[in-house]
């Protein structure tokens, strides 16, 4: 019944993709795909969903496309897991219209990385959460994607954020183990507030040492191994962890480190989908995707890795 | 005659202030304000208007009110001289609406910062170049802000891009003049590519060293202060140059200066705009107006440097 | 017997303190504390000294005063433990001095950072590690420590320099677990490698995930809560090494942080260990010691944190 | 007589080259080289000589190596233009210990870079020059140079510089013209401090707006186009100037752009001057000197330019 699954467990814990969008053209989603990729990720145990992120190339989407996209992923999650939209924004009015979009969709939760044009100052980022809050009709996770967004959420920003009403948790992709131990320390007296890490070669850690979950990119492709390394690491299985940590590692090592750009990571993971038929490889500008070279050399990996869709 | 203007000079010469966008609330225009704002200006003597740049805070703007504003501003403006309207944006569908809906008010030209969230590389953006151009119904200036986008448009890029059909120019906001030199040695056989500079306190040189204009944001509060420095350095009239340059220095001291954050610029100049009774200085989010203590440094600011709107 | 000290056991294993440098004045050592020092590490069970690092403010001090330092130190540790020192300089010939004379002195290996004031390419490191072994009489550690030197190690650079001879291991002090993560898989071939992290709050996971120890700058103050994290982490007992983080965790956000630059971290050592009576907390230029105000906050912090020289 | 020229002009005026320091080998000065180096440069009218600066890699060579240069570069100059050396160093002992061996050989002023490895605050840097600047026996140059030291020499701390005794002025070498007009506004109370410029792109720029000189890199090669440039634009003969100004970017076009690293421009700038037969191109560690096709490529360029030693 879905009225149960719009009570977002708090803290919010496990795995939680960040879904990649299927695209077939410039402004066209690749339904099928869509369809395909989110019963792959479900029957890999996955613990919810996070579409319109970094991985599913959100700010390169048009509005109308990403509505399209919540409107399709709520509808048939059917709230098995919960859904957790991501409505980044450079202009107030238009998150809060996505959110609005999310909440009537059937989604349980937002997340906001800070606006990403205007280089604010720490109080203002924090005077903008507070009036943000106030319109958002879900609970919210902060966002911490300082190399895409140039703008870190520092930690007496999240601490007095922590306390608004509405704020569920955060999803921490700043690499940054320092400042990931220290936001701990920080809000240890918050036990709802979810700490989840956005780099899957962090996850083993982040869970060993009280963490949530992740938001690992990983899991679009190999639900499983994601799940499987969370559960070790819930229950202190070191050495089930060191293994599974291990092949997260050749994952991360080979299919996110073909090209020379930044981008690497998103056609990496997009064209490794594609080898095992899950959906396209179409990105949206400025990206494109692998050309021949790239793709032959992830198909290679995609094979020596051993994925495939129903392992 | 509309038809005539609709020819867009080529190349475009002079001073074409950044408009900032007057607002009462977070989604509404102070549209009285607007109206009196580009009386000024035009009173002062620009050669056109820039809208819905980073003076004009597009991004933090609704789609709906940025199409408003295109209408508005076109709608007043009357082919009295160019409108060049801002299409940056993470999405390449959303520029093309933004550039579509700027060619049906009237407008000139559309400017164009690399998409700011994905950190592209160069052969990246000059095919996203490639394919936007394709799509975009008026011809087009490049604008180099890469303190806000985080990607430089590199020499390269643009003396490749320069060949495009459509291109007209470029904006460059980089502040530096290494960079500018270099541009300009590299587009020498391009006599018709206009080279803009965005910031102020770099006009008088520009133009001294053959540049074909500004968008100065100071344009906003005291349009005929550019264009008389304009004026002068085309004219090669050094100690006049100098005295005006000296004028836009201490504007630039004064006004741009005041409060902690890289914000200044923008909160001081809407600030100095609303104690002059041109228009509110409401700020969409994640900024706010100067509260008290700074608007009352520029409000002494404005007093001392003699601006008023009749100048 | 000194001849079994001189062979460096590889890889080198445990805590190894970044010896802060105890100063009377500009240029005049703090004799006396800092043989307190040394025996005040050396009874909390270190496994190591390295001297000359950042934390003992080597770039700062005259070359006159590191010889002094480098005779003093391997004077009186004798071969207890062995003894590494910074020979990074942005002249190669200073620093096969400095490699020279600690080689005299009896030391058993050396530190360098890459050359931290021309920024160098990747291939132009690679080569001027290749020379510099070539000339150094001890075996050498990389230290990698982007954020000073503005020059990090690539992984690419690392795996070649693996391969010269008298390359004994990695200092990395990125504070980057990911970039720690590709190292250790990259170099799982070169069990003599030693893999050390310069970031004590990453001591933890570091050895948890198989690294070889820690230089933390902690260990000047509480040695002994860092040699027992690390024993924790060998044996894997999760539970005393969640406890000992913790504590590893209440040290940094209390005593690294006080102040408002970059030098907080050193400050607030040198201001700790003269709290409980070690050593002079005067600090060379460009810094200063605390003045009052932060030096009772961190008396008071010692206090708290139940620091005291005789443990 | 050599009296006369210890009194160093105030403000200090004209063509001062950061001289490239000729090597035979790694701790060997081309001594022969050198010496046509001084006479090439001071026969084309140069108005002083920077020593031991980036363009002459000082922080790559040994403290001996830069003893022996200061004396040789003293002694044959013997007083015919003002000598400034450079004492840029982490080391404040050091620092002052060139400043002595300066002085004792007869130099007339030093240069100072804020110390490059600790970020130091600009209070902290305040006090570091307060101290450092009673320990000179020689008037000071400020060298802003936050590319390569990573700390800028913020406009504050160089107007309360500026009162300091012994202060006399500043090259900048950031590239950063609005810099540069707001360092003029604030300074226009101090005739007698040098504002100097330390890109050659931007000397025409620079002394059309009343700056007194250039730090010019290229000066080593071609010094006589950098003092008829500077000529011109001190009587804003502005044809005059523009022609120059082209041959400069011709130069800096082609000369400093050969290889993909920021060394470019030593290199190129040193492999010009083997070409022309005035020194070796022998460079300091972590850099090495063209090889085979990039060597071709500058000898070609050296010749489109028709640059010639005897000129």
């Amino acid at each position: 019944m879905e009225s149960n699954t719009n009570v977002l467990p708090r803290p919010l814990r496990g795995i939680i993709p960040p879904l990649v969008t299927p695209l077939l053209k410039r402004d066209t989603l690749d339904a099928a795909g869509l369809e395909r990729l989110i019963e792959h990720v479900l029957a890999g145990g996955v613990h919810g969903l996070f579409i319109l992120g970094t991985t599913g190339e959100a700010p390169s989407l048009s509005y109308r496309l990403r509505y399209e996209l919540i409107e399709r992923i709520c509808g048939q999650v059917k709230g098995r897991v919960p859904v957790l939209v991501g409505i980044t924004d450079t202009s107030f009015v238009e998150s809060v219209n996505i959110a609005r979009k999310a909440q009537e969709a059937g989604a349980q939760a937002v997340v906001l990385a800070p606006p990403y044009y205007f280089p604010a100052g720490q109080s203002e980022l924090l005077e903008y959460l507070k009036h943000l809050t106030l319109e958002l009709p879900l609970p919210v996770f902060l966002y911490n994607m300082p190399s895409y967004t140039k703008l870190v959420f520092e930690l007496e920003t999240i601490r007095a954020a922590a306390d608004f009403p509405g704020i569920a948790g955060i999803k921490d992709s700043s690499g940054n183990m320092i400042y990931y131990h220290r936001l701990q320390s920080l809000l240890k007296d918050h036990p709802d507030f979810s700490l989840l890490v956005g780099r899957e070669e962090l996850l083993a850690e982040v869970v060993l040492f009280g963490g949530h979950g992740g938001v690992c990119g990983g899991a679009n492709l190999i639900p499983e191994l994601y799940v499987e390394l969370y559960n070790a690491a819930c229950s202190k299985d070191l050495s089930k962890v060191d293994v599974l940590h291990q092949k997260v590692m050749r994952l991360s090592n080979a299919i996110y480190n073909v090209g020379q750009y930044e981008s690497s990571f998103l056609k990496g993971l997009k064209c490794a989908l594609s080898c095992i038929g899950i959906c396209s490889d179409f990105m949206a500008e400025p990206f494109h995707r692998f050309r021949r070279a790239e793709h032959d050399r992830i198909k290679q990996y995609v094979k020596e890795l051993g994925i495939t869709p129903e392992r």
